[in-house]
């Protein structure tokens, strides 16, 4: 499967090809973009990481996928880098040379894998990016320390340089942080809760996932000096892309595959996690939503659930799917989709600056994991 | 006991009331500074807190001693408040006036007690300040997310007024954090190791204790405008100060009353630290120190320590007073606290405030707990 569709019922992409607002070589267009993201940030980020005290550097390469367990150089995984790439994006959107959004893109890094350390230690997850999370590895206290590590360095980084611009980029910075941890407390809660609202689901997907993406968005025309009003503009795309990429990796953690997903089968539904696609059938009428409804209040309370057969599984995401919690939440992906290009409309840019901004946004909805 | 001294053999004071460099009504003096610090500064923290998503805000506040584990509001007892006093005193000693230190004292505050929070978890530590702490009552996934809340709370109060000194003030507590991480990240590998010196000894006592004081003793500068080495030499006084503060709490986590310290007896022993006067007993010649590196070795590898007697424990902090650790240790706080008052004397300031700087120096070697 070289390019997963992860949307309707019958295997189509959540924004059909004719739909995307994007040049028709996006595709080459968005993997020259990620890769600039990644060589000019991942050697500051390298920098960064070399100054913390041992060993948490160790640690903290591992978590990046530098090193092995053991501590062998290793050519990792470390992800799509969609953030670095918009962070650059965004200092051009500003006028400014892409480099100059070189600390952001390093400092939101550094602030999501600050979270992802603590997630994982948290929600008690064992793998992540198919190794052992750190936690597995190095112990709990190791995945505390390293995880407020890289949140201090975040930033150090961006604060390093003394300007008006990163004592501003730093707020923006600090006040995507304090949702992103609102987030994860939400999520926690809803955990313990029988009945979370679509309302309350994206009020705590827009806090995990939209702040972050629109902090990264922005970042680098804060860097490069663009007012108030052009930064809101571009955090308000990158939030509603934040929206649109949740939605689709909700139907990836129960849809998804294994062997693209890089997580178990029906991952979302073991971890009785109350995502969108869940939230939403639950608030549609009908015979499928109350059975729902039903084995889900039941799964609550059962300690069982990581026992359950795969077909256990397939009946309650059949539920959901019949429930229309799929088709809502792959609908849901393309208006997200909509309001992020949107946004862009009001701010003055230069004309491929906004191509390739689209065409990211084109490939955040339409990926293969 | 009314008054603790943690000192020499024979019970006298750390420093003798008549070395005291302040005024001799620096007692009375001292309780009004703190009274202020804590004042100015309380209602800002908690209208900071109450920011936090529920149910963060609860949990901190709680951690704070402001409320009970069930939710009763309490008169708790929120500490001594140095840190508070010293930011007050700081913005002063730039000729500002004491409240323009108090985002400072907030932020300090904060990020102090984001260390709390998440160290109790890493040591296992389940009291503090005579009360369980959080991760025993709310669990461990809320002591790491609140923490990271507070953390991101410290950054957001100082930067939300924009100022050019706001960055800077943020900058510094930042390197201040990093270095209170680096401590916490020497101090639990130091547990596995068999030998610690002296000097690494300091480094981490540096590092996680002296680097927040000194940011507190510098922050309201930074923020009344002081330039850069008017801000060191401050950093520098509450640098020492806290070296000073540590080797006394040093001094009572072997020797200090359960009943004025909050702690177990011997508290310090039955966690295996190797804290100042333990790695000044084992770098001394002789029998005794000899006889106590047997022990310790032995120790370390004996996982039934917390089954120790009173008296197996009286005969290791016998050796460590035999071998010279206690008074060396003692001495070491008399340095370090000369050390931070010689700092102030290329500092021009408001004489007042010279006279308050070295009251609340005296105040905190010569403590009641």
């Amino acid at each position: 499967m070289p390019y997963e569709h992860p949307s309707g019922s019958r295997g189509e992409p959540v924004i059909p090809a004719h739909e995307q607002v994007a040049a028709p070589d996006t595709r080459e267009g968005v993997t020259a973009l990620l890769e600039r993201g990644r060589t000019l940030s991942t050697p500051v980020l390298r920098a960064a990481v070399d100054r913390l005290a041992s060993p948490m550097d160790t640690v903290a390469a591992y978590h990046f996928g530098w090193i092995d367990a053991e501590g062998n150089p290793v050519d990792g995984d470390s992800g799509k880098a969609v953030r670095p790439a918009l962070a650059l994006l965004s200092a051009e959107a500003a006028g400014a040379a892409p480099q100059v959004g070189v600390p952001g893109a390093v400092a939101v890094e550094l602030v999501h894998n600050f979270s992802l350390l603590h997630d994982d230690l948290m929600d008690g997850d064992e793998q992540r990016r198919h190794r052992d999370t750190v936690w597995k590895v190095h112990g709990p206290a190791q995945a505390i320390l390293v995880g407020d590590a890289l949140f201090a360095l975040a930033n150090e980084i961006l604060l390093e340089h003394g300007t008006v611009e990163a004592g501003r980029a730093t707020r923006r910075l600090t006040v995507a942080t304090r949702k992103l941890i609102d987030g994860q407390a939400q999520d926690i809660s809803f955990e313990h809760r029988e009945r979370v609202t679509v309302a309350e689901c994206l009020e705590m997907e827009g806090n995990k996932t939209g702040a972050l993406l629109a902090c990264a968005s922005s970042i680098g025309a804060v860097l490069g000096g663009a007012d108030d009003v052009t930064a809101d503009a571009l955090e308000s795309y990158g939030y509603h892309l934040g929206l649109a990429f949740q939605a689709i990796d909700d139907l990836l953690g129960i849809w998804g595959e294994p062997a693209v997903t890089g997580k178990q089968t029906w991952s979302d539904l073991r971890q009785r996690k109350k995502s969108l696609p869940v939230v939403a059938a639950l608030a549609a009428e009908g015979s499928a939503a109350g059975r729902l409804g039903e084995l889900l209040a039941a799964d609550a309370k059962n300690p069982e659930i990581g026992e359950f057969s795969e077909e256990e599984f397939a009946i309650r995401a059949a539920l959901i799917e019949e429930a229309g919690g799929r088709e809502w939440t792959s609908q849901e992906a393309r208006r997200q989709h909509a309001t992020a290009l949107d946004a862009l409309n009001g701010v003055e840019m230069p004309e491929d600056t906004r191509r390739n901004l689209l065409a990211l946004a084109d490939f955040v909805v339409v990926r293969e994991r």
